[in-house]
This record gives structure tokens, sequence and C-alpha cells, in this order.
């Protein structure tokens, strides 16, 4: 671990991001020692600081992660994770801010290739996504829906999808999803609730580049029912078909289509 | 400040508070060495505790308590933050967590008699408060509104007011909100946004109580613009009376009244 750009294994006691969940973080795949859409991940990053108004030393942080790759292994996950910093007691900050940057390095989750050749399983969670125009979008540290949400997960289901307030689809516990109906690509309007993901505007980017739309929209949970293909994706284990579907009291179930397909081949692009 | 029993300025950079927001937290005043109102944070504290599955040892933490404000000074504020402890990657949490338990103690903030006498000033912030049925009540860490809302506050306004995503009033960034419309005392409905302060339910027993009805409801903005008086509370600062309330494009000034007046009273009974 990196913490302001020495090892160490602690933080200050009075970290912000502690106290109030007072920042951000990025989850980045590492292949070959390269933080995989690493232009993706900065571009979020440096938004999501912009809109908490954290004063991240973007160059800093992209040059302490660079030796960090260096002597880390060549794969794995890198997380990264930028506080507000030390602060007193009070919610208000302070009005010069020593942002805390942290660096993690994990080994990559087993990765299990049935998944990707027969798909998963997953449920509807019971617990919702708060909504918050001013925090939708963003990946900050307040993730008690994510933390109370994942709890519902058992043995052979993979993830759980989430609903909003309002009852519409909006992701997964730990990725986005994407759903084809009526022959359209859609995925679930992100400006209430949900976080930005990057496999997923990766994803977005690579289909409209290829002459396809993308229908970014509200999703009912009986709209998404009726699917003719679902699958999931984030930057860690990249797309994921569901197969399976537990909800709505019966079991619906989904066969890996042709939207799914190119969304594997535009994520080895980049795997 | 005392960390898990023993004193320590550092947490470990895996705690899942850090990460995720994943715990709870309590602000209490000292006075004479006693936490005020203890009851009321202890039972507060347990439920969030329970909310979120978070085996705290209550026992544990309040010997560590009494010995930690033995050796504080007698006048101050005391927090106590508990979090799931640490965690790998992942927002699923550990079968069995480590409650983390940390006391700190703060100096009280500069009391002003004034504030008591001619009340203080306050805005509508435009932050509003996120949508959460289950997170709605409980003091939980996830509080990046509070802190973006803090940041609206500029010198000479003392507190900010939150509304709803629905566009209710719920309370202010630190504090809790009472006002008189026609005769009755009204509080705002916590089951969506908002956090249960300890001087709101304290208040509400003492009005009680005394044979005194408190209303809790929905109020809208406007509804509070045309109150007779308002006041804010919290367990630190007690009761401040709101004289001026900048908004809908007006000043609104309140005197200090009879509710207001019992507020306060009831207030010194414990301070």
């Amino acid at each position: 671990m990196l913490i302001n750009g020495k090892p160490g294994l602690t933080l200050a006691g009075n970290d912000r991001g502690f106290h109030y969940g007072d920042g951000v973080f990025e989850t980045i795949r590492v292949i070959r020692s390269k933080p995989v859409l690493w232009d993706y991940h900065d571009r979020r990053l440096t938004q999501a600081c912009g809109r908490l108004r954290i004063p991240l030393d973007r160059n800093l942080l992209a040059e302490e992660m660079h030796g960090f790759l260096e002597e880390s292994p060549a794969e794995g996950v890198l997380k990264i994770i930028v506080s507000r910093g030390p602060g007193g007691r009070g919610y208000k900050p302070p009005v010069t801010p020593e942002v805390t940057r942290v660096l993690q390095f994990h080994s990559l989750p087993e990765q299990n290739p049935l998944k990707r050749q027969k798909g998963i399983a997953v449920i509807f969670c019971r617990q919702t996504l708060g909504s918050n125009k001013t925090l939708a979008g963003i990946k900050h540290l307040n993730r008690l829906d994510q933390v109370l949400a994942s709890m519902e997960l058992v043995e052979g289901i993979d993830e759980g999808l989430m609903l909003s307030e309002q009852g519409m689809v909006v992701e997964a516990t730990r990725s986005n999803l994407f759903a084809a109906l009526e022959g359209s690509l859609i995925t679930p309007d992100l400006s209430l609730a949900g976080v930005n993901g990057i496999m997923r505007e990766y994803l977005m980017d690579c289909f409209q580049a290829n002459g396809e739309t993308v229908k970014v929209q509200s999703l009912r949970p009986q709209e998404l029912c009726k699917a003719s293909e679902i699958f999931l994706c984030n930057s860690v284990f990249g797309v994921w078909p569901v197969t399976k579907l537990l909800g709505q009291n019966r079991v619906h179930e989904f066969s890996l289509g042709l939207f799914c397909t190119k969304a594997l081949y535009f994520q080895d692009q980049v795997f």
C-alpha cells in the first residue's frame, strides 16, 4: 500500500474518508503492469474530485501510480482512493485540504471461465439505491447501499440487481447492466443513482463506434424480465452474460445473444 | 484517541469505514466528565449497528468510554465511531467482522451566548439530501450530502436547511428542525432522509411529557417561511432559535417564541 507516496499500512485517524466517506475511488484492472482503460479512469476520477471539490494533483497521483505498478505484480487489481484528507470535527471541510492518496494492489479474484461461457445467476436485491442527483454517477466513498445489497448474495448467485427508490433497475451491486429489448441495446439511466462504470462507458463507445445505438433510459423490472439478453460488466471481471434471473416469483432464463457476444469481443480488446 | 481500547493515532488502511463509509457514529456533549443523554445515544448506536448488522460489543464500548472520559477534560465533545473493521477488496463484508471502535475527544466549539439570545441566520442549501429508506434516521458514515451542504455556509450564516429530493424540508446540515405553525409544534418526518437527532428525540420526549403534542410530518419550504417560530437543535450546541431565514427570494424574520423558550429550558435540564 502506498499512502501519499510512501509505503504504509495505516491512515490518520482523523481522515475525512473514514469520518464521512468524503472521497472517491477507482478500481482498475492491471494487465502486464499497465492500468487497463486508464484514460477513462483518470477522466472519471478528475470529474468526481471536481464534483466534490477535492483538489487532487492528478500528475502527482499518476506518477505515484506508475512507480507503484512497477513494483507490484504484473497482473491484478489496483485500487486508488482519494479522500479530502485530515479534518477536524464537523462536516465543513478545511479551506485548503491536504488530500490523501492511497494506492492498493490486490490479486485478481479467481476467474471462472464457465461464467463467461455459461453465464451467471442474479437476483433482485431488496436493498434499494438511494437517489441523489449530486452524487449519482461518481464513484464516491459513500457505499452503504452496495454493502447492504451485497449481503443478500448467497452461494451460486454472482450478482444482485439494484432498483432505485422509484423502483427502476439501475445497476448491480458492483457492476453495470445492459439488456436487449425488442432488438435494441439498453443500459439504465444513471442521473439519479448508480455508478458510471468504466467498462460500461468503454462498451458504449465501442458499440457506438461500431454503428450500434445504445439507448440510455429507465428500465422497469418487468421490462427487464422480458429482455432477450442481459449482461453485466465491470472493470475487474469484464463482461458476464446473465442466464438466470431469480425474481418476480419465478426464474427467468436468458441465452447468450449477439450483443453480449460483441461485448465480450470488445472486452477482449483490452483484457 | 482510543482505537479498540488502545491509545493511537492511526487506523488500518483497509478499514471498511474508510473504503465504504461502512459504519456509524455518535457525537456526544460531555459535561463534568459525563456523556450527556448517554441512554439516548446508546440506544441509537445499538439500533444503527443493528440496521447495518455490525456486531458491536456495547458493554466493551461503554467500558472503554468510561475509562476514556476519566482521562479526558471534564468538558467537551466525545465522538464515537464504530466501523465494520478491516475487510478485503469488495463490498461484501467478512462473515465475522472485527469491529473497529474509535473514541475521540474534542474541545467544545466556542459558545456564543448571543446565538441563544438573538438567534441565528440560516439559508436553504442547494445541496439536497438523498432519499434512502434503509439508511434514513441512523447516523452512519455516508455523509457526503452534509459535507457538500456545509460548504454553502458562509460567514454570518450558522446553519443551512436541507431539502429532500422530493423538495420537503428535512433538517439542517448538522442539526434537526422544529417549527411552530398555526399554534402547533412540528418537526419534519425522517423516514426517507435525515438523522434522528438525539436532542430532537429528547426535546420531543420533554414536550410530550409536558402535555404538548409534537407533530411529525412533511414540511414544505413555503410552509416553513410562514412559521411563527423556528429552532434548531443538536447534541453539541443544544437549541438555537432561528431569527432569520434567507430564502424564497427574501429574508424572513422570526422572533423567539414560547415553544423555543420551553426547548431552551429543557436543554438547560441536561446541559
